[in-house]
């Protein structure tokens, strides 16, 4: 009994967070996601364990937080490919989700067309502010994927070293002395 | 011949450029990366092929290139691992380079040696600067490895998708305000 009212009133409070947090949420994108939710259903035991998907603990500046939902973005794009390539032919159609609105709009629209329609949405906000991340974690996955086994590669790797060690100082250097320089103009103004 | 000069101009700017740029790169690890670079020694034609391991250009601001700069120490952590562990038993010993210096040094280090010492010298500078870069990419590697063919996970993701979604927009409408405050206290001041 008290698990179940827990799950309710979690459940309220993670619906009244999905409503109230709409400055940049169109309608459309809400009732879509709500539709999948009822083809993709799982248990509120389940959906609240406690362990979600994506923490949503950030971490340190803006912009190491941007890099970070960058990588958030890049792995929806993939998890919404790979839900789209999983379903069975042809796609299933979505059931109304029984309200009035819904009924009006006639939400007759198959599980595929809603997925791509998240997939759009995620690449077009992506594409309008997410680029710059988007480089940036193309290179860091390329730099994890060097032939460690090719001598060539251990070889220019252990030339190229300095370089990088002295960058790497530099680049800390230069972070430190901007942040200083911000705080004396901050005291200034 | 011309190939030859050309590759001889190249090691004689290579070789001052790791002599100049010195500021944070100490005798000892030069040397090291000297002695280390005639063990795993390939020839000038494959080191001078335009195609680095790692690339140079960097990418937007300060934050964002210490993100880069730390998949690259991390990159080197697990290359010089790697290497260790692809070592002969006994750990071959290195050449002397020849120069009385390097004589009077005794450079009877073994390349074990020298890798454990390179290794570690990447390690301190990764904890004494690159911490927090430390963390974004571990977290950046547990987002691109959710289980993406798991109901769970794909239901769970799209009811927390709104959450990220809005955090997304609302960042860089953070990082804009910010950019247009500082031009704004720069003026100022």
């Amino acid at each position: 009994m008290v698990t179940t009212s827990r799950a309710v009133v979690c459940l309220f409070v993670w619906l009244s967070v999905c409503q109230v947090r709409g400055a940049y949420i169109s309608e459309k994108m809400n009732e879509t996601i709500r539709n999948l939710l009822q083809y993709y259903n799982i248990s509120n035991v389940q959906r609240f364990d406690g362990k979600p998907v994506f923490s949503r603990e950030l971490i340190g500046g803006v912009e190491e937080n941007m890099v970070l939902m960058g990588g958030v973005l890049d792995t929806y794009e993939k998890l919404f490919h790979h839900m789209l390539k999983n379903l069975p032919t042809p796609s299933p159609q979505l059931a109304p989700s029984g309200t009035a609105s819904n009924a009006e709009k006639g939400a007759d629209s198959d599980v595929k067309t809603a997925l791509e329609y998240l997939l759009k949405m995620v690449g077009d906000l992506k594409k309008s502010h997410y680029q710059k991340q988007g480089t940036l974690l193309k290179r860091l996955h390329d730099i994890s994927r060097i032939k460690m086994e090719e001598r060539v590669v251990q070889s220019k790797a252990l030339g190229e070293l300095t370089w990088f060690f002295e960058e790497a100082h530099s680049l800390q250097h230069k972070r430190k002395r901007r942040h200083a320089r911000r705080v004396k103009t901050n005291r200034r103004a």
